[in-house]
Order: structure tokens, then C-alpha cells, then sequence
């Protein structure tokens, strides 16, 4: 689960819900578990997570526009016991994560975000930008997003597979901005042939329901997408 | 949906919950709707499902003891404007069931209820006391406690579809009285052959989800089910 999910939810909310939808991972956001936290806070956060059968295996998403906030963001995904960053740097910031990157031995996803933004619109933008740095710099890959900025995350999961790192799945009413966020399975994304290229390509991350839809309630919302993409597991085994 | 799903909550939380699940056909229970009412009763009720988006596609589980229970029974299904029931007569009184049957020229699907009570435990069972009457006279396959009575609701959709009118779709954990009922997928039940079974035996009739966990607080669990059999559906389309 992503966490900006429960971006008006508090940690107890989110973890109620997570454990009714039976959900076990958690991207840890900032609202939940600030950069600033000590060893004490993680840990208390950690047991909670662990009191409800949730791991947290990774944080992010985090802007990161300057060095300093490449550092903080290091330091705090070390003291959080993740090795995995989900980050949108700034594009003349990636040699200095890339330095990070080989410091801390830590992957890093590149979290992609549609035509709303000017950073990483899609997995074409992320690939072109990390193709020449170190292998454990790559992409968050948001389909609903990708979809968004008119690209096929099924396609673009086949050719950029070895740099996929985490993936935010939901689903999008259509091809351009026009296009929103709706339950898995209510929108235009082929999630079927997604999840049979997740197989094909031996996909080994999370893939992490990032809903955006009725943020206000979205419990129902959430617990129909889980469904729908687990269904869609259990129909395509072979 | 089966309308048991929401035995404690009133018809407007009932059309609340389907429409977020976005379900459409709704198989009318009496709590929602008495048998006694009368037809300004019956016109007010098709009109709040309509102004929802939901049409009622049946009636029942009817239980019926005896033949006033079953006039009763057929003369609310006319009011209603429905041309099936699902029922549950006592088995001597299956003659004068498919007297009505033949007098209204409805389909009549006769709910299997597993271990739990000694009328119509299975599939089998329905189609040993049916098998001689009416066509029209069949079942309410409910793949849940066909399964805990130890029977395969696969192979009994294969055997019996030429009598399966109705169907309730669930999960459950276990195949003995001791299995219960769960979100779907989340039991033994394998929903992706049962729903290439409905594609093989070309089913037209309605899959409702008849929803039997946490029912003080069913909402989740019922969107999770929903998007599961959604995903599957999506999954094995060919």
C-alpha cells in the first residue's frame, strides 16, 4: 500500500485498514513518520506496524530539491531500517544521488507523475534520465500516471523491467490529464496484461495500491481495487 | 446482491453500498420489502432502486411451510413485477410449487443451505427433488455452502446448469459445517473455475454476492469480494 492513500488518515486509520483489506506493506509517507523522527519514534512506529502484520518496505514518495534534502532523506530511510527510497529529485540532482546511491547501497525508484507535473511525466522521461547511472537508480512505476501522460504501462514494464523497482498500481478513467483515478478495474488500464507482464518479466517488488479516489472515504474504494487485482492474480496463474 | 448481505441495515445504506460498489441487480429480501405490501408501497420502493441505479431482479429466500406461505409467496413476486423467486418450501409441499409455477409461469430457484439446516443441504439435493418437475423449477446455487457441505460447486454448475436460475456467490474457509463464510478469495472456493464454468455453460442468469462476515460492518469485505470476482471475470475473458 502507498501510503499517500491515507494522506487524511492517520497512522491507527491506516493501519485498520490495511489489516481489514489484508494488506501487508506499507510505503512509509512522511505524514505518517516525519524526516525529523528519532530511533525511538521508528521504533514505536515499527512496533505498531508490526502489532497490525504491516511492514514497512520502503518510504517515499519524497521531493527532494536540494542536496541537503537528498542527505535528510539518506539519513532517514537508514534510520527507518529500509533500503529503498522512493524519490522525486530534481533532474541536476541526479549525480549527487547517484553518489548516495553507491554511499548507501540503497535503490532508488524515481516515482513518475503524468502530465501534472514538469518532473518524470512518464517511464520513457525516468529511463532516459537513469539509463547511464548506477543500476540501482530507477522507477516507481506509476501506471495510472503513465497512462495518463498517453504511454502503455504494460509496454513500458516490458522495456524498462530491469529498472522497476516499485510500482503504484490503480486505475485512470483515460489517456490524458482529462483522466482520473477510479476503483482497479473501472478504468481504461488492460490490468489483466499488466499482471501477466509482472509474471513474464519475474517482476520480484511490491506492487503498492496508491488510491486516489473519494480520499475522504475511500475505504470501500480500496478494498474493491485489492480485490480486483488480487482476482486478477488468481485468474492468471498458471 | 443478494439482499441478506444487508439483514441489518436498511434499504437506504443497502442502495448507499451498491452504488459506491457500483452493483446493479438486486434480489429483494422482505426485510427490505414485506410481503404484505401493498402495490403505492411496492411502485415507492422500485423507485428509490431506480433513483440508485439499482433494478430488483427477484425475490427471496422465501421460506414457505405451507400452501398459503407459497400463495403468499407468488402473489408478492406478481406485485413486485419479478419473474423468478428464490425459495425455500418444505419438500412435500414441492408439488403444489410447481403448481404455481405452471399457474404464473415463473422460475422458481430453491436455495441450497449447506450443513446447517436439514432442507436442501447441496446442489445434489435441489436436483434429486427437482429433476422430475417443471423446468422452470431449479437453483439458487450458493457456492459457499455447496462447498461446505463437501460438494464441488464447479462440477455442480457443469451438472446442474440447465436448473441453475440464480446464483450466490462467496468464499468460505473450509469444506465441513465448520467452514465460514469470507471475502472471495480469501477461502477454498476456486472462483476462476467457476467462472469459466459460467462462460462454458453459457449462465445468463445473475451472480449475486450474498456477503455473511463482519455483517455489523460488511462494507469493505463486500468491495473487496466485488472487485475480485470483477478481476476474475476480467481475467479469463478471452
Amino acid at each position: 500500500m502507498a501510503g499517500y492513500t491515507f494522506v487524511k488518515f492517520d497512522l491507527d486509520k491506516t493501519l485498520e485498514t490495511m489489516q481489514k483489506a489484508d494488506v501487508r506493506y506499507l510505503c512509509i509517507k512522511d505524514f505518517h513518520l516525519p524526516l525529523k523522527s528519532n530511533e525511538d519514534e521508528i521504533a514505536a512506529f515499527h512496533a505498531k506496524l508490526a502489532s497490525k502484520g504491516v511492514k514497512g518496505y520502503a518510504v517515499g514518495p519524497i521531493y527532494m530539491r536540494s542536496e541537503a534534502e537528498i542527505d535528510n532523506a539518506f539519513q532517514y530511510a537508514k534510520r527507518v531500517g529500509v533500503n529503498m527510497i522512493v524519490g522525486v529529485p530534481d533532474y541536476e540532482l541526479l549525480p549527487y544521488v547517484e553518489k548516495k546511491v553507491k554511499e548507501y547501497g540503497f535503490h532508488y525508484a524515481i516515482h513518475l507523475h503524468g502530465p501534472d507535473m514538469p518532473l518524470y511525466p512518464d517511464a520513457d522521461d525516468v529511463w532516459n534520465n537513469v539509463k547511464n547511472l548506477d543500476p540501482r537508480i530507477g522507477i516507481c512505476l506509476d501506471i495510472g500516471h503513465d497512462t495518463r501522460n498517453g504511454k502503455n504501462p504494460v509496454k513500458d514494464l516490458k522495456k524498462y523491467h530491469s529498472r522497476v523497482f516499485d510500482i503504484h498500481i490503480k486505475d485512470v478513467t483515460g489517456t490524458t490529464k482529462a483522466g482520473y483515478s477510479v476503483e482497479i478495474g473501472r478504468g481504461v488500464i488492460d490490468i489483466p496484461a499488466f499482471v501477466k507482464m509482472l509474471r513474464k518479466v519475474g517482476y520480484t517488488g511490491v506492487c503498492s495500491l496508491e488510491h486516489e479516489r473519494n480520499m475522504d472515504d475511500p475505504f470501500m474504494g480500496i478494498a474493491e481495487s485489492i480485490g480486483y487485482f488480487r482476482g486478477v492474480i488468481a485468474a492468471t496463474q498458471k
